[in-house]
């Protein structure tokens, strides 16, 4: 295990040297837990930030439909299934702005593939953007160890114009910020914007 | 079932009448659907108000507590429960400010009882505000065939420091504003907020 100046443990390379003696079972769990473990750091955040009184972000339940439901045992849901979230995971307030994002693990080195980006959450962020939100990805390199946040203009424009269908780390490393890890909160993000979020917007407003 | 100016079906008076017909069970089921219907307006007018470019509102999905999942009949939810909203139901991005409502339907005709709204709620409500969005009620008074809309601000009040867990008709009429019905928005209630809403904006900010 890593141990980050910040204190957040990342469990990454572990993962990685035990590579081999893993089936193809147990490489998903982990990558599944790597993909929680993620998701956990950016719920702490936004934990963190709502108690200090910088912002408030909440993580949208993810949609379920539901096809019964058994009313003699309390309500309980007894056959459903995982919809396809059509928005995005991350919204909120933060100084009277409205915050929309989504956040996503990659293992590729070199960019990030929109094939996990659905064409509706790409039109739910296009009209975040035009209703004047702020609207961003987080993006986490696992096998890098590095997460950046990008405003979504860029994600749109390589998902609609885009030659190969991802986007090329030095697209992240020239228009996003990295976002520094910490003991708390985990995942500096909301100091990312304000570092270059509010650049944009005060250079096109 | 009575004919809205605007064409709006509303089947309150109609369910009244066969009252005396029905059993507990059905009166539940028609209270069920009434609430259904009025939840069925604020999306319909939501996705109006989306494709006419006016806002983007989107509603949270409902959260479950996933007790089981059966992966071999393709991730098939056997064994789940509804959860309690910490939030609200519905929030978004119109001007760039942030929104964030609760929707709430009673048959009481003189007061809005308190009892159906938790704690969790009106704590996010506070910090809504605090952070500068626009944080409001939608309540429908189903047996007044009227729906007001109210600021979050005096919700709070009375929740906090109210002498009864209500809040009279008369504070919506005064302090509120009486939605308007329409064919499309079916609730015209962004109309309502840029009434009231934006008044209390300007004088206080």
């Amino acid at each position: 295990m890593i141990n980050y100046p910040g204190g957040t443990p990342y469990k990454g390379k572990e993962t990685k040297i035990r590579k081999s003696n893993k089936t193809k079972a147990e490489l998903s769990i982990s990558s599944a837990n790597r993909g929680m473990s993620f998701e956990a750091d950016i719920n702490a955040s936004n934990e963190y930030y709502r108690d200090k009184g910088i912002c408030l972000i909440t993580k949208r339940p993810t949609p379920i439909n539901i096809v019964k439901v058994d009313y003699s045992k309390g309500a309980m849901i007894t056959h459903a299934y995982f919809e396809t979230q059509s928005t995005t995971d991350y919204n909120g307030v933060y100084k009277g702005k409205y915050i929309d994002f989504e956040a996503k693990n990659t293992k590729n080195k070199t960019s990030f593939p929109l094939s996990n980006i659905t064409k509706h959450q790409i039109e739910h962020l296009k009209l975040v953007l035009k209703h004047g939100g702020i609207a961003f990805f987080i993006i986490q390199f696992e096998s890098l160890e590095k997460i950046y946040l990008l405003d979504a203009s860029y994600v749109i424009e390589f998902y609609e114009h885009g030659e190969r269908k991802s986007i090329p780390l030095d697209c992240f490393k020239n228009n996003g910020v990295e976002i520094e890890k910490a003991y708390n909160p985990r995942l500096k993000y909301i100091e990312a914007i304000e570092k270059k979020i509010f650049l944009v917007l005060t250079k096109f407003s």
